[in-house]
């Protein structure tokens, strides 16, 4: 029986901790969180306790720790982590500084264990369906990637101020399917970027709609286009192009009703948001995760893989603010 | 706390059995199975025990059983269960005799004990909410319902026998979905079949392929097409038009990817079978079945569904087997 | 080159007209209708002239004739062109009687002279795909038939009063494209049907919305469903159900934009109604007619299909009228 | 009646013709083609004339000129046609030179005479009901594009040396939809490229994928990616995300032809290039340079326009080979 101390009981806290439950052989034991009210909810609701950090790690029988808490603690607590010796899985990003990331990524390799960062589109049934069919070689040789990436709203801005703007904050992700998908390392960068659905985005010196292109060594192009809001919801699209065809991941509809009228044809909106977009993405990381520790596979998505992704986003930062194309290593 | 007894351990049972557990404030206390060690799987997999029938009813503790073992047996458990005022949840059909069905119904109304019938297509979020948006009016007052409704594949021949023939085993929960989309009563019903895939369905007396048309008393027509046997799984579509448009059922697939190669634009087969289609609709039909006893508030598929289902089959098997037209009262 | 005298210069006359004269080699040289302005327009559109039927088939110079004029008009102009030796294309149907039907057969095989029925959903690219690919063995024997055929209104009544009933209007049509796409003969007709989009069809003694079953001699199963009115527009869909898959044809649209909003996903209607949607067979069979007369080849839709189609149109009618299955030969 | 010299009896210039012939009021009087036979079979198709440039621009009867010649002769067949007082319409580039472009503007400007630019996108049904549905108001603002242009397979490298690149032979056409859709100008250029379809293409210094971004004056973003070779054919998508939602225009195929076998479920490829896929927007652009001649209206692909997506190409060509972003005025 693994057991188990979770950090944050927020929104995608609460969606950690009902996966954590559900794993055979696996307890949820303990969560910690400032917010001594939602903590102490969502203890009852799997019957773990409230806890503090300090006593989590210091308790023997933790094997694993799920760090759902705020950014700026992530690196602070992945470190205390490791040096416990407790497997650990870490919401993206590692940290808001690639220096700091990295040194995480040192302490983990020391004390040799086992570390995931939640990128869970890498364990979208869509997406990774589509991932095994490239790499069967269905479409040949990838040449392209087009990557659509909006969310349905921006983020108070309150958030945004601490986020790291949002090529560290959003595309984050689109950063790791760059890297999954065509598994291949960027040689430029540029990203522009523009504040267009709210000025309040622009206050706080962010932007809200971004173009991003990233050149492979290989040659290979990929494109990326971002908005902080899609008037129908959330739009998490990507296309690959090879040499012998296309692969497609379309958006997931709630229903398939489809409806005749005198005005058209229609169907369901995408799925809201991430929650319900990714619902089976975040239960099938978390098995991965359990089932990693149990058979001594290595994770999917490592804090190398966190890295990384950090380094594009930085990258991309610095295109977008210098105006100038960022040639990599 | 509601504690349960759960009836057959084989494949739905295991469904229903997860779904059970997973209800708040529901307990799955026992597994009761001919099959001494599938009950004995099921029961320890959820911390319940083996049991008798006998011992099951005699449980003042046992607040509702859960019947999905073989369609035999319904009949006999129903009336018990009403009898030992226990409430109950019974997958289709309630018997393959109209007149052992009524029975039941009327043990229940006597008992006044809820019982609930596993029409589980009522409970799918694409069926319901396609029942919702023509309750709203959408598309003005329904005219014509075309039903499509194909396995996989057929079952064993020895199932066949006992079955009750296509129309009582198969066409049943279409039959409901006619009466529950369209909310009208059958005035005639018409039904042809063939053997088209396997000369040993017609071996048993039964056929593979069928075709029904209902006239409803309100004169809207609805026509029902059923295979045993698509070679692409497992179809299940619904459209009704209606004066100002049309509202469709469409498939489910597994992901959500395109492939465009030098052949064609390809997309996934559907789900292939009930228990990938109709999981969501399994998990929905058990917590409808809880929230009914915790609230007081009616099942939204009664034994008198049930019975109205099973009048319906024997109507087509009659229209089918004498080569008329069956004129309902 | 091959001159044309064209009957009926309507809305139907006016497409065919075009066509004609976009064969090469072939002139269209008379425009006949009772409608003498209309005729005069049509004429000079094309550098035709206006004359009457006597003098049309007087004229040596005439090698075919493309009626175009009104139903009750088509045996009498059949019989008097294969009189005339004139190659014929007719407007579906040949007539609204079996009897005359028949007689203009026999009167067109004395004659020895090619005669066409415009079943132009027989050229429909959509249709005529599906049929080859169904006939290259694609989806292995095919088992049902399902035929969606809806208008997007219904004609004035005075027209549904000489129309012969929707049976022989409308679905003559589908009774068509179930003879060509299952390649075999019905065995028994059930159809039934309502007036439930207008009163005014009623009071003709006609209905709307219709529900048909054929059984072929094969045992294979076909079901159509029928309207006058659908609010989104012109539904002409079939699916074939075989062995070893499905095909289906679907509706076109006007054009590939899709909209997605706060409200859905949404796409064009189809398009609106026959002339659009079977603009292009228009185009095709007009070809195929001139092709067959240049090389010998037969037609595709002989007289005898449309015998064989009002044959059906008939049955059909019978089992309606009378409420029973009709048996046939 | 307008007689019109058609330039060019190649592929797209017997597309021409024929769309010349079919116009009301129009004559094709004359071809023109270095390749006599070429230009004598379609003449004699047509009832025209074979002739030289000098003949057709003295003739005081020939009001319009159609140039689709190759793209070399462009200018000064332009600068002839303007000089004569001929009504131009000229296929895409005018020419490689952005100064010999702005040139031939300038004579046509100083002529007073009407000409337009072969951008027949602009009147495919698809891309521009999208943009009448855009510019109505439908998506609120447009904030971002993203364009797919991806043909079936590359030229010969003998065309490829000639072309001036992919940027101004094939994205001219992106170009100016960009500028379309948008009516925006561009504050910026990146593009970036590679050979990854045929090493020959690099031979002559082209290469064939590319990803360009622009970024426009009100700071909105476009994205185009490109590709000489898509396995699955022509591939001719973009949508425009709005403030209120999204118009995608998707490819078309060449029936709606579905099949579901044991494999998957697909569709036709799209149509396969630009002579299918653009076949009613080459009909629509010619009527539209009529019915302009005829009502003095200005046509919508103007000289100017086909200057300004020369700049855009050039600007693009310059990022790509300098590797920097390139600013415009």
């Amino acid at each position: 029986m693994t057991e188990v101390a979770l950090f944050g009981a927020g929104r995608i806290g609460r969606i950690h901790a009902g996966n954590v439950a559900r794993q055979a052989g696996v307890t949820l034991r303990y969560v910690i969180d400032v917010d001594g009210t939602a903590a102490a909810a969502l203890a009852a609701e799997h019957g773990a306790k409230v806890t503090t950090a300090e006593a989590a790690f210091a308790d023997q029988a933790v094997g694993a720790v799920v760090i759902c808490s705020s950014t700026d603690t992530h690196a602070d607590l992945i470190t205390r982590a490791a040096a416990a010796g407790k497997a650990i899985f870490c919401e993206k990003p590692v940290d808001l500084s690639v220096e700091r990331a990295r040194s995480c990524a040192d302490a983990v390799e020391r004390a040799g264990v086992a570390c995931m960062i939640g990128f869970q589109r890498r364990f979208d049934p869509t997406f990774s369906t589509l991932k095994e069919r490239l790499a069967a070689g269905e479409i040949g040789d990838p040449e392209m990637l087009v990557v659509t990436s909006r969310d349905p709203g921006a983020p108070p801005v309150e958030y945004l101020k601490r986020s790291g703007g949002i090529f560290r904050d959003m595309l984050i992700h689109d950063f790791d399917v760059f890297r999954w998908i065509l598994d291949d390392d960027a040689a430029s960068v540029y990203a522009t970027g523009s504040v267009l659905t709210d000025p309040a985005v622009g206050s706080v010196g962010d932007v809200d709609s971004t173009a991003v292109t990233i050149r492979t060594k290989r040659g290979r192009l990929a494109q990326i286009n971002t908005s902080r809001r899609a008037a129908y919801g959330y739009d998490q699209r990507f296309e690959v192009l090879g040499s012998k065809g296309m692969l497609q991941a379309g958006n997931h509809r709630p229903t398939e009703v489809t409806a005749s009228t005198m005005a058209n044809v229609s169907r369901d909106k995408p799925e809201h948001f991430f929650l319900e977009r990714y619902r089976a993405a975040y239960a099938l990381e978390m098995a991965h995760f359990f089932d990693c520790l149990a058979t001594g596979k290595p994770v999917r998505t490592s804090i190398g893989d966190g890295v990384k992704a950090l380094e594009l986003a930085d990258a991309a930062t610095a295109s977008w603010r210098d105006r100038r194309i960022v040639e990599l290593g």
